[in-house]
């Protein structure tokens, strides 16, 4: 916050009022978990045409504002988004404004908010923003690398359950022209193995041949790429005017659509929970 | 959130890390504040070459932004900003998210941010938007009408001395040819009675002149107002097809430009502190 | 804490662990109020060969107790005990300890439960105490005049119900002879009307004439009271040796066993809700 | 709580009033550490006549009373005094009280300050209490198990710190005849080698040789011991009337006097530190 020049709060009697603010600062030496959730992302949805189950456009939206709010803030090692969720992860030690909740939650809230808008019309592009959305936000604390993994492990099976469950319902639905009701009534009480039964014997659909990024979500690391840009630079007379391309090794937050459930992930990335993250 | 259907949060083996999650409930029956502030909008005003010390644009902008979160969240009585800050107070007796901090605090960041991007264009018109800001919130707890009313005084005095500060600092620089650190020298230890006279007298500003969004910041609260819409309704045949004028009284966030230190403005609006809000 | 001598707390490598420490200030300006309950108190009356339904003694006790923690401790205004609890209400700007929590808390709970074993021989004389009991605690924050008196007509309903209760059970049970399952049975679906009906017309006890410290519980309030000791003294010759009675106004806790819930106990004692205690 | 029959908390129109405790749970899967400190125990010591810089009656009763705490709690894995303070360490998972803070903290404050009185006489066979004493406390939670063994080593490098003080500052004055004020003049600055270098030159204490119980403080884990009872039972008619000894293993809170800091303790008793603890 920065308006002002040179004069700090104002020191009126009324200051004391500061007092009643309380410390929320996160345990030290754990992960703190941001997580994000679309408010009435269903009538947001609606109101905006969102393929179903999947809408692409909306999820690599997501994933833009996401890598924003990595890109922006500092500290967060990893993220991972599905539907209309995303959650932030940022390194144990991190001491980024003290490592107050409240700083935590509203900076990604409203950085993600303000980048949704923002980015909107790249990944919407006959598709008018009707009004802006809102989300919500949460902080939780993981004292190790074991509940963070099971925290990511919780959300990864939450993407599964809920996509097979919509791929199907959206079959149903939009193949076989069942109402919603029905279509919900059909469903009831079966299991991942009718589902997927279903999706087979009666749409041709192999479950397993669905995109990862259905399946699995986004997960979000950091990783080292060359970018190269050109730029007109000042150079001596003989080559003056001239462009040159430059080359910068830069880390950038890429998407990956792969299981994190199992421990292969976490050793082919091993700095991620490495102790001193 | 919404775009899952039919399936509540998956119970996995995983869903322990939910007791994670702290109870951040505010204290029943007081009032409860969340302030945003955005984040280094210094450099963010530069970049967008907001006029000094004020650029109305922007203040309007913040304003619409806080009409909107009004609006659209559930339960704020009043909302008060200046400079780059808003305040919103909620309801002594919501119950809204059963009163989690971090749901209101969230709501109102992501919402504003969301708001700030999509109504940017209307109020800066020549001058596009680069890169989508962010703000930082908080929420404070109040258990009676003489602090909240002692939150907001320290709020509206502390826009008046920046104001104060940031008129002559730039009337300094832009008109006496100053740089900023000869003018920051100029002001050092003057108190407001030598601001003002510097500005009387080698300016002409009579600052008791300038206009009332600057010096008192902007209230918002809730008013009746009658809205008049056009509409093409479905009519009789002998008058088919004609456009109706329809009539409507409504509550909606209307700024005013006062002070809320004196009792008149809480005389005046009783409503706003009465016991069962 | 203070068997140490011009050395603050060690500065060692470890030292940072202090950073673990959460911040529990209690919001200023409310009613902090400690609510101590004794631990498998039923299992102690019983060791401890307690009356039923009421013991005198064990009542006594525990006031005085109470009357020690007000004496010892700093700011509380007012304490309320009935059967095997106590609550203690802090003044509402008190800045004991910085209100933390914590700090209240304890040291109400270890005040009480040391006076406890220390003064237990007062009051029972011919019953050995067998073993050191506990208390459990709380703190809970109350943010103006209307819960705090909520919250003590709360525990002097509590009160009320719970002896009319017991009065009657045992009744039923030393009197006539039933077994606690077969009392508990009658009493099963009764209301307050049917419990006074039986203690009258089975055991020709008129609730109305309890004693009020069972039915009221113990209210203690400071008094101004005039105390006079007697002292040996220096004085000069002629009448050396002689004692002096000397009087001296102290205000002290003293125990009422009254209607709380009603106003004019409040009216009666304005001083305890004053604005500024 | 117990003293109530059948009835469980009233339900009156008062009842809102529970809805202001707030939440205390502390951080599942960590350590959870509740640490006491006498309470204005410099006048205590006084007035009680303690031993300086030692009493040994005192530490012992201290000792006695952490012992209680453990057989009389749950979930005690290892307990840490030095002087007048000691720190209980709770198992990891432990879910006593739903882990509320409010609980673990005030059940150890009372159960060892009632369990100071009631064992005074034990262990001060010449001196009667005078009045009962408080103590305060306070819960850190800490997420693994480095921080934990942190936390430790900062109070046992604390015990150390002040005990090499307090016995040079002791004999200084005991016998060199010092005051207090030209004691502590004289120890200003000095640091650890000095004060061993002045208790050996001037007084013939060689600091190594000092008690192990002042240097290290006494620790507390669960020790299998096997006890020796002499009964009195019922048995068949040729014994009858005799007495057996009767010999069972139990777990006991043993003490130790020994370092703490370094890693042979931690490999010595694997089981405190273990995984599911």
């Amino acid at each position: 916050r920065c308006l002002r020049l040179g004069v700090t709060m104002a020191k009126s009697k009324f200051a004391y009022v500061r007092d009643f603010e309380t410390d929320d600062t996160c345990l030290p030496h754990c992960w703190v978990v941001v997580r994000l959730d679309g408010r009435s992302f269903h009538r947001f949805a609606e109101r905006h045409n969102f393929a179903k189950p999947n809408d692409k456009r909306a999820l690599h939206l997501m994933t833009r504002c996401a890598q924003t709010v990595m890109e922006e803030l500092e500290d967060i090692v990893l993220a991972y988004g599905q539907s209309d969720e995303y959650s932030f992860v940022f390194r144990r030690k991190s001491n980024w404004f003290k490592r107050r909740a409240s700083k935590f939650m509203t900076l990604v809230a409203s950085q993600f908010a303000s980048s949704y808008v923002f980015y909107w019309p790249e990944y919407f592009e006959d598709q008018p923003l009707l009004y802006p959305p809102g989300f919500d936000g949460r902080v939780v604390v993981y004292p190790n690398n074991q509940t963070l993994k099971d925290y990511l492990s919780w959300r990864q099976v939450d993407c599964h359950i809920n996509n097979l469950y919509n791929t199907v319902f959206w079959a149903l639905v939009q193949q076989a022209g069942l109402t919603p009701v029905q279509a919900q009534e059909r469903l009831k009480g079966t299991v991942a193995a009718d589902k997927q039964e279903i999706l087979f014997s009666e749409f041709n659909i192999n479950y397993n041949n669905e995109p990862l990024m259905y399946k699995k979500g986004t997960v979000l690391i950091w990783q080292k790429v060359e970018e190269v840009t050109t730029k007109e630079v000042k150079l001596p007379a003989e080559i003056e005017g001239q462009k040159m391309k430059l080359s910068q090794v830069r880390a950038r937050p890429l998407a990956l659509h792969c299981d994190i459930i199992g421990d292969a992930f976490w050793k082919e990335h091993p700095e991620i929970l490495e102790e001193d993250s």
